[in-house]
């Protein structure tokens, strides 16, 4: 079995380790850097059954958005490539997928159609930042605050069979406006968590010269649900549609932005969760 | 029956006619604009079983650049989204998609994997250009002539069983060069021809309010096979990655470019081949 993360780092020596290293590839334009990302989703492994056409649409935008939030940049348009089992899908498809443009003050600029067995959706999103306000994955400093945004878990929640939360699995909301406040806030580095905050950790703890230390009783879980449920989905679902970041203590608290502070960046280059290790578990794709 | 043209225009009322009106999105950044193009392939419909991965991946690059090309714009990063069946693909795919992005000056700056059934390589083509050299598919002017760069019918020649020209249909090589040179040279309208020359001129009349009459005795020919399998293979082929433009005879003959003079814009609303109507034929996707 080899693991997406692990794949991805076999193409170092092909593309450099700064291309794999951020959310979106980072592009100097005068005064200000162009942020670009794409997502792949595909029927099967990352659809699930009960979602419409429209949400799956709104979803594959979502994705993108969501990179675009994390380095502080603002979206200039998304484009979406579609490949499509059965022509009548098209319509509700791309209607989500302006939808979720428009919410976030973006454009559908184009995209590009195919006949495909399952229904692929690829969506590319291409943003812009000053300069000074961008955030990449890597930044953190011994004695940061650790925060995150919103609740975590409700779509793995869903996944699981609570549906009451099936919206935030199948209608995400990309972190835009909070990541362009961010930017903004002195934040020190920064990433999307959609494939759980267990693993969004990792990520930043092997490009980043320091430690991440979180406690459990800092974290924010589903209130209606029990507490060790809540925060096995915390920690390790997939799905949540949420930002990542660290930040001075002395910029905190930030006001009016839905964050919590969940722990702190330690010298040491673990990732502890009250003191133990954090399993190296969430969302990835494999293959045989 | 529907094809991929009547699909994609059952979307005018969605994402407006301008977003499906050209090869690229095009965002205006002050004195520039920034276009934006997307080309999803699948192993199945798209590339021939003889083709190595890594000219399947130089070919996904390949074919967003001609886009990009096609714009008057110079590249400036590719993102290439893989859905993938067995993982030791993913070397030789990047490494033909890097040498692509490296012959034609530009980055591949970043991309995701996906775990799939079907090999699928989508590619993201993001460029930029002046504003006085963008060149659209609009614009064409009675009296303009049409030209086209490069020998037509190669790459299918070679998909017919000419495998004499199999480079040109596993390694196309997008005019980039040539894109930026006829951005500055007064050209009026410009597409490329990935579907085939009468497809593409169909694609033209569509948007402008012009007719296109072209002549079999003025078209660039593939030398050694007999003139009317060449003159099929140069009308209805697809595969080709070069360039159809209009441009005033006054601009013409156009030094040190390859590029051949086939007809002329006219007032009637046609498309035509010696006087007849030129059949709508040529590579689409279709759905039953």
């Amino acid at each position: 079995m080899v693991d997406e993360r692990t794949l991805i780092a076999s193409l170092i020596s092909l593309v450099g380790a700064e291309t794999i290293a951020n959310d979106c590839a980072i592009i100097p334009l005068e005064d200000k850097y162009l942020v670009a990302t794409t997502d792949m989703l595909h029927e099967q492994t990352d659809f699930p059954s009960r979602m419409t056409d429209w949400q799956r649409g709104w979803m594959a935008v979502a994705a993108s958005l969501s990179d675009v939030a994390a380095m502080g940049a603002r979206p200039l348009l998304i484009l979406v490539a579609v490949g499509l089992d059965r022509p009548e899908r098209l319509y509700p498809l791309m209607e989500g997928a302006v939808a979720c443009c428009r919410e976030h003050e973006t454009i559908l600029g184009g995209g590009d159609i195919d006949s495909h067995q399952e229904l692929t959706l690829v969506s590319t999103g291409i943003g812009m930042v000053e300069k000074d306000r961008i955030v990449r994955r890597t930044g953190a400093r011994v004695g940061d605050a650790i925060c995150v945004t919103g609740i975590l878990g409700r779509a793995q929640a869903a996944l699981q069979g609570h549906w009451q939360y099936e919206r935030s699995l199948f209608e995400p909301h990309p972190r835009i406006k909070e990541g362009r406040v961010l930017g903004e806030s002195g934040v020190t580095s920064m990433m999307d968590i959609s494939d759980g905050l267990a693993l969004s950790l990792h990520d930043l703890a092997r490009v980043n010269d320091v430690g991440y230390e979180i406690h459990a009783d800092q974290l924010s879980l589903i209130p209606e649900l029990p507490a060790d449920e809540a925060c096995e989905l915390a920690l390790f679902g997939g799905g949540d549609y949420e930002l990542l970041f660290t930040i001075p203590h002395s910029s905190l608290p930030l006001a009016g932005l839905d964050a919590y502070h969940i722990g702190d960046v330690i010298a040491d280059r673990k990732v502890l969760l009250d003191g133990a290790p954090l399993p190296v578990r969430g969302y990835q794709h494999r293959w045989k």
